[in-house]
């Protein structure tokens, strides 16, 4: 008999795409300089956590498919800054692009396979993608929290396309 | 050709599982005063955004088991509180076994069969868990800022079981 797919690759595809947009939404909520400079705790600036975000998808992607791992100039999130909204959400919609073409290229026999994501985080390719996406629900939570503290109302969580 | 599988159940189960032990231990990170009463910007305090996660995992278990999604005695986070550390806890590890004894009841059928969780949010059954996944990382890191803003160190994010 054969085994039906729980997730497949198409819904996957869907349901990451659900939450970059839901993000995406999450930063244009903030005023550019609350996204540049505001923090709590002495933690990152959404900037700088949405900036990790975009790195982990658009390498991350590029990895998942190809097995290289190395960002492309200005996408790292260890090295690199963004100093506007604006340049952040045109980067941001880049990678959208990339992730709709690279995404299908990633093979069955790939999803299975282990690599060293960013050469040091040893998983599957759909573990990756499952650390990709707890990561994204992990640091845009925490812009929630930021938002909030400054009196905005953040988008609705559970409003963008998912899986079911 | 036989589809292999993306995600078994299996290792969904020790994914969630690998999450609540993370959230656990962000639990036991607050003073018990700050877990109750503490929040940033009005949001709920760490102990009902907890309690929600507990709601969503132990009526959502049960749930996606056997199709009744009514939460037990004191579970229902619209209308039960808790008023100590020590029994959110205690509800946390049992819910921790009843995911152990019902997980492995649903069925393969029932993890593709549309049901309304909660009698009101339509979905498959592994579209359903997707959604307390990405919610139960959404509302941690959420926490993970109050700890921060208390001076406090949360436990590491990536320091988990999880699928890979």
């Amino acid at each position: 008999m054969e085994t039906q797919q729980l997730i497949t690759p198409a819904q996957l595809l869907e349901h990451w795409k659900g939450h970059r947009d839901l993000t995406r939404r999450v930063i244009e909520a903030f005023p550019e300089d609350k996204l540049l400079n505001y923090s709590i705790g002495g933690m990152r600036t959404f900037a700088q956590l949405a900036h990790e975000l975009l790195d982990l998808a658009d390498t991350g992607v590029q990895g998942m498919a190809t097995g290289n791992w190395e960002s492309r100039p200005g996408m790292n999130h260890h090295k690199d800054a963004f100093t506007s909204k604006e340049a952040l959400l045109a980067a941001w919609d880049e990678t959208t692009k990339r992730i709709d073409e690279m995404f299908p290229q990633i093979t069955a026999e790939r999803w299975l396979q282990v690599d060293k994501a960013f050469g040091q985080f040893e998983n599957t390719t759909i573990g990756t993608l499952m650390y990709f996406l707890d990561n994204e629900n992990h640091h845009r939570g925490q812009g929630y929290v930021y938002l909030r503290s400054l009196g905005i109302e953040p988008p609705a969580f559970w409003d963008r396309v998912s899986l079911g």
